[in-house]
């Protein structure tokens, strides 16, 4: 059945099954095996997943640079020395989460290139496929480290200050990884090397599997802020405390664990999502009040009132539940990203496409934040959404059919030729 | 000043010094230097305390036998060889604890040995000290460990199901200390061998400070439930997972840890507590809705009623949380000890000498659990308390004032004469 179509990339179709074996075989590199992927930057998993794709790149012929955080590039030459159009995504993961989130957005980029090679498709301008370093914030609790990193919103003086919870900077870390932070000045990605970017990835939520649609095109990606919260109390013996003599930080810090959920869930915007994932106790044993609780939160919203509300409302309650507990507390914002509208030539060439290729597609907001969200502060950026089943993402339950990742695929190779020759 | 006295051991005197050095001494002895003393059994620093014992106890020629899970029993010599007396703690610290928990009781009972050899003191019966192993529960979440298994409340097999946060068995952590588990039979402690125990140890509570009195003769000791809880929900992203859709287990906790002190401040007696100090969620991630949350609740009173309500109350708790919040939970008690009555007849010996030395002092009800609380089963037993400065106890302020540990251990020693001469 053929389509009306307009340049170069017609009726290409990417390879499902090259696809699938890439994305296996790298799923298999995981340091809890049986248990998800847990692949964090800067690790033996990291390593040997960076051998596997660099081998692939230098079979094709590719400009690889790596930067000084360990940001990989890989460049294929279009007819004309013009600035690149990028694509691509990250291959590290949360603890225990599942082998699509970022390794999507990296092999379909790869199968891009490998299609426009195997099929000699004319391309004036270059194509980079980018790999963002430390894109989860596993490590260190800071996301997207990488494009942080490549927009200069990090600097190298920063990531000194950023640490993991053994006290190691991610400094520290990314020159033991062999990589030339002390060496290389850093360099901030211009408008004059790369024109626009395309992130392709998995939604991590469940619009587009419940309303069975194969592809989404983002319209805007949630800004989100990261805080570190302390909660300091006595601590002292289990057994011979009075219950009105105690200044626990375990029930303060229910109390406002609780409230956050509530704000979120009752308060704030129907977009606004609250999450506390991560708490220590200290000295953490069960016949012990604690002396101190950490916990993290993560709040997310596209509309930026609701990211500013959780914030206000959240040091209010810290304060009050504090307060009334005889709590001390140290509250901290560690990370931020403003909310992101997407470029509307970038979702139109898209969605125009999807439409050439008569793709059933919907527009939609990703309440995930994306290395692609950094980037839209530099150059215009784009993002293709593949289902996720049932919604699940950060865990190994994690799941997209490979028949949805080459349609991703073919949606991305054609919007690509298409920006690649305007 | 003359008191009106009965029997050998008038106005012996321990040495303050003698018993500051050593508690001094093995204060130092600590995996977490200038943060509390932390010094798990079956550790390097728990070696060197024993190292440091073993050799006074073999100047003070100590006939030494060490049991196959590490209780260590120094025998003196007495002119009859009737059933010993008993007297010890333990040397074993929470994390981040304090210097004088466990071990004030060890070294007031040495000094109790020095003492009486020093001054020739005649004793018909031969006195035992013991020191308990694995009595905080540091290791595996089991307090009493040691005391447990002398009184064959805990056996071997037992051991090989009791783990560590990095599942290595009781069992095996014991065998690697070069302990004789695998070779040697469990012997149960007998009335035929120990005629009764005196255990020294600090208050862990704030009466005898804020009262102002240097000694406590204990009534009884609060029984005591540790279990364990597993709330299990669904892992999923903490950006693209709507507020409506999450089945969040740490929120869930967070209400069953609040619904727990309410529990044991408002609705249970006024000798209850309920203490949640250990907490662990997975995949501890900022970004990522845990998948479950581990966490351990300690409750205890001196009155049974107390404790049956707690455990009754708390099952119903988790179930209604778990219910609304569509939330899985496991519960399990994985330790429990009965409130003990301390014996009459020990009680009155040290009351007694308590009053012969013109000695202010208070009956008084332990909430912490002792090993001593153990060996009531099979042993009449007995308990002085000397003061915990603020009520300080299991974190790195825990103090007690040298010259009360001296005033408790002159105490202990001529109720221990007494009951020798019996």
């Amino acid at each position: 059945m053929l389509k009306k179509r307009k340049k170069a990339g017609d009726f290409v179709e990417s390879s499902r099954k090259r696809i699938e074996k890439d994305i296996e075989y790298i799923g298999n590199i995981t340091a809890t095996p049986g248990n998800g992927c847990t692949r964090f930057s800067y690790t033996e998993e990291d390593r040997k997943v960076r051998d596997y794709l660099l081998n692939i790149f230098k079979d094709l012929d590719l400009d690889v640079s790596i930067d000084a955080v360990g940001n990989i590039r890989a460049k294929y030459k279009g007819e004309e020395e013009l600035p690149s159009i990028m694509i691509g995504s990250h291959i590290d993961t949360v603890k225990n989460g599942g082998k699509f989130d970022g390794v999507v957005g990296v092999i379909t980029a790869l199968e891009t290139l490998r299609v426009i090679k195997e099929k000699n498709i004319k391309i004036k301008r270059p194509i980079e496929l980018i790999i963002f370093a430390e894109e989860e914030g596993s490590n260190f609790g800071v996301t997207m480290l990488g494009s942080k990193y490549l927009i200069g919103y990090l600097k190298k003086e920063d990531l000194k200050e950023i640490k993991n919870d053994q006290e190691v900077s991610a400094y520290d870390m990314i020159k033991n990884f062999d990589l030339r932070i002390e060496e290389e000045d850093q360099k901030i990605i211009s408008k004059s090397e790369v024109e626009c970017m395309i992130e392709t990835h998995v939604e991590q939520g469940g619009i587009l599997d419940t309303e069975n649609i194969p592809v989404g095109i983002v319209d805007a990606i949630a800004g989100m802020k990261t805080c570190k919260v302390l909660i300091k109390g006595t601590s002292n013996h289990a057994g011979s405390t009075p219950m009105d003599l105690r200044q626990d930080p375990m029930t303060g810090a229910a109390e406002i664990i609780l409230g956050i959920e509530k704000l979120a869930k009752e308060e704030a915007l129907d977009t606004t999502v609250g999450t506390v994932g991560k708490i220590f106790s200290k000295p953490n044993s069960t016949n012990v009040i604690p002396e101190q609780i950490e916990f993290y939160i993560d709040t997310r919203d596209v509309k930026p009132d609701g990211l500013d509300f959780m914030i206000k409302e959240i040091k209010k309650l810290i304060e009050k539940v504090c307060k009334k507990r005889k709590l001390e507390s140290e509250f901290k914002v560690i990370g931020k990203n403003e909310s992101v509208v997407l470029s509307e030539e970038i979702k139109g060439t898209i969605e125009k496409v999807a439409k050439e290729k008569d793709y059933k597609y919907k527009k939609i907001n990703s309440g995930a934040v994306h290395d692609a969200a950094m980037l839209a502060e530099i150059l215009d950026v784009g993002m293709i959404f593949v289902p996720s089943i049932k919604g699940k993402s950060h865990c190994p339950q994690e799941l997209t059919k490979y028949e949805d990742i080459k349609q991703g695929c073919d949606l991305l190779i054609d919007s690509v030729v298409e920006l690649c020759n305007k």
